[in-house]
């Protein structure tokens, strides 16, 4: 039987980059010890009392059909928190509670893009991005956010491959896999570009509690950019509940009125208990998210010094996230032939850059989602190989 | 800003007619009693051992990311239960599992229909089928089952909309809003005119633990039906999980692995806690569906028994599901204006035919999802409005 032309071109992409991840997990079901600094998942559980918060949810009725674009309480929480940390007014009508970050994406593209549309992304970009687009029917087009450059992607760039006609762009600050937050100054291009092309801007903005100086910038906020952008939040790193598959899209009401019809139509929306136990999350504050940031704050400090005093391994300087990205072309080995080296050798899993696109080739993406003694270890050996190599 | 063309679709059809429902929520909020025969949703919640191991799922560390497919446990415990009720052969490469019912409705169409196919489904269906259809950028196009033919599709029928090149038909047995389980006879000539018009076959079977008699026939357990039916199976209905949004597809290995990146891009799968309430419910067993489909089936009896010794109102033989269809032609009215009438006088909110489609004009769809003594009340001034209008 013939599957539709879309479905089967969803990974047309070929490999999907996690090459090194499955071969570490192979050894690990051999018996071998492997340190792991690939997943983008904390090494601690979803918080007792969110638990707590969402059994009780259970227990007091909340087990019946929702709405499809979410409950009347949880859009109003996740309205008041918006326009609160970016100071744009934001009302339940704005909102569209969604079963976390990815249905965000695939919903705003959705919105944004019919069938043959062009869609822009930033590459290096989180791995599902090229096939969500394909998802929808779009056509994924890379725009290269240069090394060089320290990743922050360039207006020019982007004017370019958007030309006449591209539906919209996606953009991710702070950054998976770079670890970078986007200047006022690209995210001011950025907002310029669209608006001179007439894009929708999608902004992925899942890592927003994990920054690790200034302020989260969201291009929202900037002048005459509320009515083009939709914005992509999660619980999924901020309240350390990746499981729980609970997130919101942000952005000009009409959109989101569709999107709700999208959502009934495409998950009849997300499990009551769920959202009480995200009101549940959010009502914790600003506390709590920096409780669940401070150890990828604490180990981003200790790789960048462990990187002392050596000039072979050079980090992009890391903004936020759970990640830090490690410029290793001064070894003359491809990011993934130094990850596959790095695990033969001394059973520690990270991502090639190559993974992530073209534009981070020859680096590596360290998640610090392990204890600080084994993270420690991990860059020892990291180093050591490093070092050899580039002997 | 220009939103897609299939977005702005999705509900293009104009009412999705749920006009007497809301009206009869505003009378409640407005301190009114209403009895509501509306909503497919059980009168009990879900049951507090389901609840209780979801918590304990929880507590065990459940919280993190799943696979996008579904779990490796829950697969197997889905096929083995695929196989054993349908004698289907069904492995766990079969299976995907979807946040809920209509999860599974958008996915088969996405993998059976490109944008622009023509997807075929049965006039009367249930309330988001054109709109899902409309969402995966298809050609929603209804095959009426009619009122004559006790609502058994037409192969005839199937076959001349299907004309060269549709894509899919969707078809619901037991079926909501009817009542109505399709015959041996209807599902073979189901099964024949899609080999014929080699169409993939949706078969949402949500309700086939509440059937009243005989065995519940799946078509993909027909001859040469396996490679080409999708079929679409819930806990909402059987296990009154309906909050908990979790359901799967069974169907062709290719298929369900295309389906499975599907799912990597729209929801990354589902909370893994809600997959392990979901193996507890399935474990167990027959007889707890029974308990929850108990209620049914004897208030179906019920309405049976009221309705004798009249003939104005007349039911449609209900073989399954929380519904009685009831044809009130006799009463000269439209389901619209008998429904309105009720509501209005009585207090009573059911939904019209005419909701569903064009098929069940002349009709009222009965849920019998409140309790006895309100129900038996409601059949009451039901009967008498009916007496009276008929007059
Ligand atoms: C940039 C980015 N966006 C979205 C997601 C998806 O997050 P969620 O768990 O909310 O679907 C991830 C997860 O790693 C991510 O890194
Ligand atoms: C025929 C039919 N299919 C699918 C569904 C959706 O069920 P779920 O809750 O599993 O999404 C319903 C719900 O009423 C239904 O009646």
């Amino acid at each position: 039987m013939q599957l539709s032309d879309r479905i089967t071109g969803i990974n047309a992409g070929g490999s999907d980059g996690w090459g090194i991840y499955i071969k570490a997990r192979d050894m690990e079901r051999a018996g071998q010890k492997v340190i792991h600094l690939t997943i983008g998942e904390h090494d601690v559980r979803t918080d007792r009392t969110i638990l707590d918060a969402m059994h009780a949810a259970t227990l007091a009725g909340h087990t019946g059909y929702s709405f499809g674009s979410g409950s009347p309480g949880l859009r109003e929480r996740i309205a008041r928190r918006v326009s609160e940390r970016t100071g744009v007014t934001t009302t339940p009508d704005n909102v569209l509670v969604v079963p976390g970050g990815q249905a965000g994406l695939f919903a705003t593209h959705m919105a944004a893009c019919d069938p043959g549309d062009r869609a822009l992304f930033i590459d290096p970009y989180y791995a599902t991005y090229p096939g969500t687009i394909r998802s929808v029917g779009a056509r994924p087009v890379p725009v290269l956010a240069r090394a060089e450059r320290m990743f922050q992607p360039d207006a020019a760039d982007i004017a370019a491959a958007a030309g006449d006609g591209a539906a919209s762009l996606l953009i991710n600050s702070p950054n998976n896999p770079t670890g970078v937050a986007y200047s006022q100054e690209t995210m001011e291009g950025i907002a310029r570009t669209c608006q001179d092309h007439d894009l929708w801007l999608i902004s992925d903005e899942v890592y927003d509690t994990q920054l690790w100086h200034g302020r989260h910038i969201t291009p929202r906020a900037l002048p005459g950019m509320a009515e083009r952008t939709l914005v992509i939040g999660s619980l999924s790193k901020s309240h350390a509940m990746t499981g729980s598959r609970i997130g919101w899209v942000v952005g000009p009401e009409e959109a989101l009125e569709h999107m709700g019809h999208l959502a009934t139509n495409t998950t009849y929306g997300v499990a009551g208990f769920v959202q009480e136990a995200a009101s549940f999350a959010l009502d914790q504050g600003e506390g709590f998210e920096t409780t669940i940031a401070a150890p990828f704050r604490r180990r981003r400090d200790l790789v960048l010094r462990l990187l002392d005093g050596q000039n072979v391994v050079r980090p992009i300087p890391p903004d936020g996230t759970m990640y830090v990205m490690l410029d290793i072309r001064a070894t003359g080995l491809s990011g993934e032939a130094f990850a596959e080296a790095l695990l033969d050798k001394h059973h520690v899993a990270v991502m090639p850059g190559e993974s992530f696109g073209k534009a981070a080739a020859g680096h590596l993406r360290v998640a610090l989602t392990v204890d600080d003694a084994q993270l420690e270890e991990a860059m020892r050996l990291l180093l050591a190989l490093a070092a050899e190599r580039a002997g």
